[in-house]
């Protein structure tokens, strides 16, 4: 037997994801890469958390070091839900479960809710670490197209009847990829055809405090109590790797009590609980204010920075690439106007030119040629950006 | 439909776990806890540690707080692998995963390799958060009983030929509940066994370094290369929760690279990597040399407190109790001479003489009536001990 024997063939047959593939690319010397989702490092608030660090003394570090509750350090669930309230998702400190990163809670609700053969629903395109836990859980996933205001409530409803799936997940701010602000009218409506087809809402929420003139639409989950039997549909995973830093791992859930009991029992065998030190570090930056202080300055850089991108795109490629510029979040969403073209093999040229982007294939289930792409405009300044859109251009025109 | 209507039945029939049911207890005031399985807080190197994050300037802590790779901070990654080739363990940066907890190993191997309805052999008494990542992943757990030597080969003989297990979880070290060390004979012939049977062998490590007088046999997964496709079958876990601090959440496994592979895949979904912070601080703590300076404190120290418990119970309960001096580790395991009798009944008395510890009953995989009960001696000084030791004999009295 080879040592691959022992791995389920769920696991066996993964395929790589192509944006770490990307990974080798993007640390080549003089590369622009507009291919990664990351923070910029220099937009972090590392003096503020620099502070909050040398504030530990050894009392407050010893507490900090040992072991905590599977739902939480309390401090960071208090603070988590006083933030939450005050975005409209009013919550208790109880009703917090913190997780080692938001994606944990799409982890947690594939492994509670989901059974092999379930059918879970997506945007197209959607994040792709989404689809691999659903898949790994042993789903079917299937795509529910959208256009500028997110998601198709018409395309919603026929998927709903169709396709009777168990679970519904959605990135309503700023989406990754789309950039997308799914439209007020329409989150009552996907809220009410869920509780009425019996369908979760799994409502993904990293970016909706990044935004840049106005902030979006009250979450779904902000709209529960509005919808006879919404409470009970709807879970909410919050996060504060865009935000605060993503090294600290930390994000949280709301949602029904009987879900997160299960999360629970989920968390306790799969970390125990999140690491207590990032809990209580994070906790205090909450709880002295830097949060609230950090933010507007967060939103205006890339806001800048979404601005630059697109006007330098606008620039360089003219009326050859299409895309709405960015209203917040990291991502700018675009698509070669000749839809027969395929992204996958513009990357090729863009890398001899020194330039990356992650082709749109990767966002979508079924892969294959995309006219669509995904730039990144988090991790660059404006000058950076604009050289990256005439590196796109140069090499948009060495493809034509 | 309630909201429990989407959870799975596995997670809704989850059964609460027996030690958290006394977690209300441990802090009723005047309550000398016995039950939990923390490490010590004034046994901790809290200054070492503060010392360490004090030395982490902006620039790398702004590299402490970015994303990271899913298998692990490249200096914790090295760091870890001299630290295995150190014990016996010979491993190359690249052989190393980080894991959120050595807990997470736990969970990765059983959602990798466990298909449902696959069988499962753990020692008894064993490990209790290991049987709910065995359950919850659908798996059937079988035990096999051992002696003070470990593992009983004749059983576990027996046990591979009927059940055909796909695992084998084993804690050879100082395990938690039974402190016991499995015999150095009996690690070749477990190894040899588990070939034989094409069953994998999960070797959990958590206190192999708390050793007292001299330190435990060699790994099992040091010997996978001198028994023919061992290396194929043995995957290790090593843990920084008790030796450096549990609310870090670092631990790390060594294992075959197609398994480790498919870890990784399953890692990606579930938390995307391990906290940067976390994983920076614990490379330089054990590249500053404070890790093997501390290890000889701790063990003196669990060393004194293990004798303490030990002589205490040998004075106050004399011949009622029956144990072996603990050799490492943070638990003593004992039984009540009258094998007829049920601790969980017993607890209820100690609870009233102001003592806790944990009934025998939640180690093993069928619960019901047990003479065994687990006491941690890791939280107490000598004086504490003797107390303690002083109620459990007054509260058997009171139970005669």
């Amino acid at each position: 037997m080879t040592d691959t024997g022992f791995v389920r063939p769920v696991y066996r047959d993964a395929p790589g994801s192509p944006i770490r593939e990307l990974k080798r690319y993007t640390e080549l010397p003089g590369m622009i890469s507009l291919a990664g989702g990351y923070p910029a490092a220099e937009l972090m608030d590392t003096a503020g958390i620099q502070a909050v660090l040398r504030g530990f003394d050894d009392a407050a570090l010893a507490g900090a070091l040992a072991y905590d509750a599977t739902d939480g350090h309390a401090p960071l669930r208090e603070a988590l839900a006083a933030l939450s309230t005050s975005r409209g998702l009013a919550s208790a400190t109880a009703d917090v479960l913190v997780l080692t990163g938001s994606q944990q809670g799409i982890d947690l609700i594939a492994r509670t809710v989901l059974r092999p053969g379930d059918v879970v629903l997506v945007e197209a395109p959607t994040y792709p670490a989404a689809l691999s836990a659903f898949r790994l859980a042993g789903a079917r996933v299937i795509e529910v197209a959208g256009d500028e205001d997110g998601l198709r409530i018409d395309h919603l409803a026929t998927a709903l009847a169709e396709h009777r799936p168990r679970l519904l997940y959605l990135v309503p701010n700023f989406g990754n990829p789309s950039a997308r602000v799914l439209a007020e009218s329409r989150r009552r409506q996907v809220l009410e055809l869920a509780v009425r087809h019996d369908c979760l809402i799994l409502e993904d929420d990293p970016y909706g405090d990044i935004w840049f003139d106005a902030p979006p639409p009250p979450a779904l989950y902000s709209l529960r109590d509005t919808v006879d039997g919404g409470a009970q549909h709807c879970v909410y995973l919050g996060s504060l790797s865009k935000t605060l830093a993503p090294g600290l791992r930390l994000g949280w859930m709301l949602g029904p009590a009987a879900i997160r009991r299960a999360c629970v029992l989920a968390k306790q065998v799969d970390d125990l609980h999140t690491s207590t030190l990032t809990q209580a570090l994070a906790a205090r930056y909450l709880n002295e204010g830097r949060f609230a202080a950090h933010l507007p300055r967060l939103r205006s850089a890339y806001g800048a920075r979404g601005r630059a991108l697109s006007d330098a795109l606008t620039q360089a490629l003219d009326d050859r690439l299409v895309f709405a510029a960015p209203r917040g979040g990291m991502f700018l969403w675009a698509r070669l106007r000749d839809d027969t073209a395929d992204t996958s093999a513009w990357l090729q040229k863009a890398i001899a030119q020194q330039v990356l982007f992650v082709p749109g294939s990767a966002f979508f289930v079924g892969g294959g040629a995309s006219p669509w792409l995904r730039l990144s405009f988090a991790s660059w300044d404006a000058e950076g950006l604009r050289e990256g859109a005439l590196r796109l251009g140069r090499s948009l025109m060495a493809d034509g």
